[in-house]
């Protein structure tokens, strides 16, 4: 067993075949790439890898399983297949992030290509065949878990790995993003919502919830999402940074079939789309290096009352600015990040309750069916060499001021 | 000065005058005050007294005052007046919970005093006075601020000691619960809450309120709030503690008047009344010594379409079991620790806006909006000497599955 | 299982027999008396029982028996045997400070009975040995265990429980009293003290050590303790409100056998000491109450470079004021708290090294060596009521001085 | 005022032309230096930039200063006077890492050139000069405290930026360090050592030095650098692949005069280098890529006792295998990372004693004298393709075993 030191969860236990897998040139790659991408020109201190996050995610994950099998021994056929399905769980946890590109969302944006992609293409390379076996795992099962494919035998696990609500990868992302950005309002109870899992069979299926126990826990974890959102995922500094971003991308890779053979995406990371942007002449190659500010907020809004607003400031911009120079963003942009579904409708969490039903987390809790609706964040940026700002805000302002009285 | 270490603010320093009012008989009672009362029954060591956080509040209420002081110099007539003010709110926060009795809130249940009456009769002790003069700040000042008069020249001060939502006693108690009692969801951040805090003019009237950058990190109080009262303060075993607690009291003091002197009233704290109880041969007596349970929850409500399940339910078991055998238990049982005005109806928190604009928290936030209306948390309870628990439960449930369904 | 929280090992299980020990009267008491005694008086939040170390010396307890059934599982003969040792460690842990009187050493001093005799009657009383019926553990095992005695089967549970350097009581308090003091440097690195721990077969017995890995967090403990004793357990204030409460006890308790029956004796806690000297007359009780610093420190000393120094200002107060004025405290009085063994002579912690060779771990780390030998904390105290503190201070300066040159 | 979210230190406030300075390509480029080099490789969360650093440096260089300026308002000439050395004193603690190449140390020992020499050429560039102006302060002034220049009118600020001892530069590096690596016995009591900072008259100069309140908190100062040495700065792994960077660093710079040029300098960053060798086939290159471990440790050695096994051991495997195949690691490498002193001469800190003297902390804290004396940290390590580890090993052992009987 090799421990390695990580200060979200303390130690991280790894077997040596892992430990390998990890030193593999596929997962060393994900030391270049940052989880939040530009998010440190807002946060400094958030610098943190993919890397980091992936054993994150598996020490996450690893909790969650165990306390599955502690619970409910009758989910396995024997203790071979429990000790497959822990392998396989790991493996998938290790890999899950391993198809982002540079950047991430920005990359994809630009280059068209989702990283579940890339994510197959990767593991179909030989070195990483060679890295599966000696795992001891079916290449098709990590991948299902991964893909969150709906053939996969273990539904439970990919509920674990790349769930909506309930997965590691998230479970882990609040609690870290929280630590290194220092915004503390992204913690949640992860003790409690991890002792609290449960798995319930409805119309045959097995699927992930949680004992009426943890429904504060859950509550707490559904607001750290939402805190987390409000200030690190939409802050308007890294959103920006963000936009300016995908236009040097595109300047960089003028043809986004360049990076299709995997081999070569491979050679892509942050660090060096930094670097190859040093000498660049060209003005968002210079903003991103000076943390020149090319766009600037005339506006924000947050709720529902204020889509007409948004709308009426909108179109005041593009009248008197004219449409190039205005950039609408809003939430739905971030949709992974949102603190539960967008749209209201789909289910979120299942909670067993005392009376032996398992209903919607939002019938179980107040507080998430208030907050489980759809968002409405939006925020209205200017281009400053187009626009004069405080006009801008001006406009913005007076609209506001019309509507609220 | 003097330096005393806390866990929560790290150090706090007080001047010698100020050391030695907190070595007063008045001051050191609080040491045998616990700040949650019987909570430590449910949480084992949410051991803290009132007078650790009547530290903290200081700490607490000083760092916003520095903040507002710093923000706005026009606030203060001149030096002299600023340095008189910062004695004043410290004074003023030292004492602000001197008037509790044992147990705090079952105490004033028994006996019919509530604690701003107490802390008037106990100000007026000449050793106090002595205190007071020593710190060089008019009594009736300081009684205005614990006491939250209208009348009170320093309506900022009297909001930092005593209001409703930005008050230093809040700010400190939530972050000192959740320490004490484990429970990290009551965290929120302070440091952005305090950082943003300012005075705004209204209606030719100074009042306390936030910079909109602070909106985030109200909301990460609000939700605190929210956590703390769903975890810890509406916990169901400390609930039902305090319910037995006041009968043991009641036992304990037959004739509530016995306490009316300021004198007597000084000789009880949380220790004696459990000092007394450990030969009692009275039912309750024993169920605090033992942890017996005379209750069980035979259903829970937390939101406001249960309010009719909760009527049923209520009238069944009345029905079944009689009026006797059932306690219903709900939050406004516990006003003083609900995250927001429990009637939807009365003003927030006031926010300045972008456009200079002063608003309510609940237009500058939607979340703010959605939780700051009235809260429907109800717990169920029966009697075990007279009630088969798991009929009321099953009464319980049935009715919850007809509503649901 | 029961889940019950504590902020240092965030939750805690408990079996349903472990939970209905914990509801007795006798474990009940424990939440009356506190971890640190008096020490709240310089520490104010220092408020903690022993109920909730019993709990965290539990927890801690399990992780350490955990770990080395994890490694070695030919320490066991067979699953039931593993099954059982588990069970004994545990209760052992629980009930490892019964027997611990009102403000424990002070008691001690005043009563002359050891809190080892007390648990052996209280583990005699029929509704213990009820309980530990329940519990499935053979009482004797049990008190083996508590009092360390040779003759016990279970030597490495027994180091455990109640060793002088890697027992579980040490680790908890360490972490706790930090916590609650707020004196962070109390913090060592219990993760991986705990994986590191091993048992060693040595002259044909088994011992608890740790891996050469776990070498680091080993001085990271022995520092831990290192700087608790010097920042809390031997503070000044502590120290002299205990010497005052000792004054106060044989006040209290003229003949001291009259605690000798274990029923008077269990009817005794710190919050009844506190209680019964409310009224009391005596300058010592008024002290308490009141925070009176009857004493004062003239001189400090920590080093062996330090004792002549120590000699000749001791013998120079004695000779100006009298010995009865003058009170030397130094850390043999609280032999149980230091860093490591007093003697420098006896063996510390055993560690097994990368040659297979199993050493003291003063030769596997310099720092230990280093810090394991004899300590020489003294402080001269005079009573301020006999003596002139100034003069005292200057004539401590003035021999010191002289000695330094 | 800007304000800035750090995890350490919560907030830091920056002035609009602070800002400007830190968007400077020149400070921006510290984003892309890491704080702790290669240690991700061992601690795979320490991706931590000298960036963030710098922020932390002036967070706590500016609480030392503010500290002093509360304590002792005779050391300013008047207002004035204050405000600029608080402005100076910023600025160098911002300015104090940006001669630093990529994995600094690494990057010296191969150019040969001292990062304060770097730091001279890029405070000359007009863009440096123009953002100095900004900021109200004498360029020479801002070099003299990062030079630590003898010369400087300003010896009190200088100690605070760039002392042995009491620096603000160490005082975040170790908290920052222990943050991100998740170690967590590098923490200290930075509150309590903050706030006994003093400035002493010596010899007719003014000196940094604490209160002899501060002495239990200046050990966990000493105790923590001690603690991160031996955990982190000396970790074998770490160790290992900045040997390893050094061959590629050589393969890189063929000549090292290239870097010469500080235009071109600034053009190299830890990112650059690691984007230069993802296509190198030479070896070293590689086991950065992919964590290949070209070497193993042989024997570790920590104590003065050991010296003579240590040059035992190493003259038989150089006798063995070759001089070549031996590298012989010794903390003196590392000499700006060790606890105290290494010669155990030099003075350490002032410390203010009750009667009036200043003494150095030697004498006032045996842990200190204990710890303040010449360190024996060494390692040996043999290459693997040129030696069977096992046997180097075992020849290491067999020394050790010779010797301790």
């Amino acid at each position: 067993m090799k421990r390695i030191y990580d200060p979200v969860h303390h130690f991280i236990e790894l077997t040596a075949a892992e430990a390998r897998l990890l030193d593999s040139t596929v997962l060393q790659r994900l030391r270049r790439l940052r989880q939040l991408g530009l998010a440190y020109l807002a946060f400094p201190s958030a610098e943190h890898s993919r890397f980091s996050h992936a054993l994150g995610a598996l020490a996450m994950g690893t909790r969650a399983f165990d306390q599955l099998a502690r619970e409910g021994r009758e989910f396995f056929v024997n203790d071979a297949d429990a000790a497959y399905q822990r392998r396989l769980v790991r493996a998938a946890l290790i890999l899950h992030d391993i198809g982002h590109g540079p950047f991430s969302h920005a990359c994809e944006a630009v280059l068209g290509v989702r990283h579940e992609e890339r994510t197959r293409a990767m593991l179909a390379l030989p070195e990483m065949q060679t890295h599966l076996e000696e795992l001891e795992v079916d290449p098709k099962h990590v991948l299902d878990l991964i893909m969150g494919s709906a053939q996969t035998p273990y539904p439970v696990l990919a509920e674990i790995v790349s769930g909506p609500n309930l997965d590691a990868d998230r479970m882990d992302y609040l609690l870290r993003d929280a630590y290194f950005t220092g915004v503390t309002s992204g913690r949640y109870d992860a003790d409690q919502l991890v002792a609290s899992l449960r798995i319930f069979h409805i119309d045959g299926r097995l699927v992930l919830g949680i004992d009426r126990r943890g429904v504060v826990a859950l509550e707490s974890f559904v607001l750290a999402r939402y805190m987390m959102f409000a200030s690190v995922y939409f802050h308007h500094t890294t959103r920006m940074f963000e936009r300016i971003l995908q236009r040097v991308l595109r300047e960089l890779w003028p043809d986004p079939h360049v990076l299709d053979p995997i081999d070569e995406f491979l050679r892509w990371d942050d660090f060096r789309v930094l670097n190859e942007l040093r000498d660049s002449p060209s003005e968002p190659a210079r903003a991103l290096r000076e943390r020149l500010r090319l766009y600037a907020v005339a506006a924000e809004f947050n709720a529902e009352h204020d889509l007409r607003v948004f709308e009426t400031c909108q179109a005041a911009l593009w009248e008197r600015f004219g449409k190039e120079a205005v950039w609408s963003d809003e939430q739905s942009q971030l949709i992974h990040r949102l603190p539960l579904q967008i749209d209201g409708n789909s289910r979120t969490v299942w909670v067993g309750t005392a009376s032996g039903a398992i209903v919607d987390a939002r019938e179980a809790s107040d507080l998430i069916a208030k907050l489980s609706g759809q968002a409405f964040w939006r925020k209205l940026f200017v281009e400053r060499s187009r626009v004069e700002v405080e006009e801008a805000r001006r406009i913005c302002r007076e609209i506001s001021r019309a509507v609220v009285t």
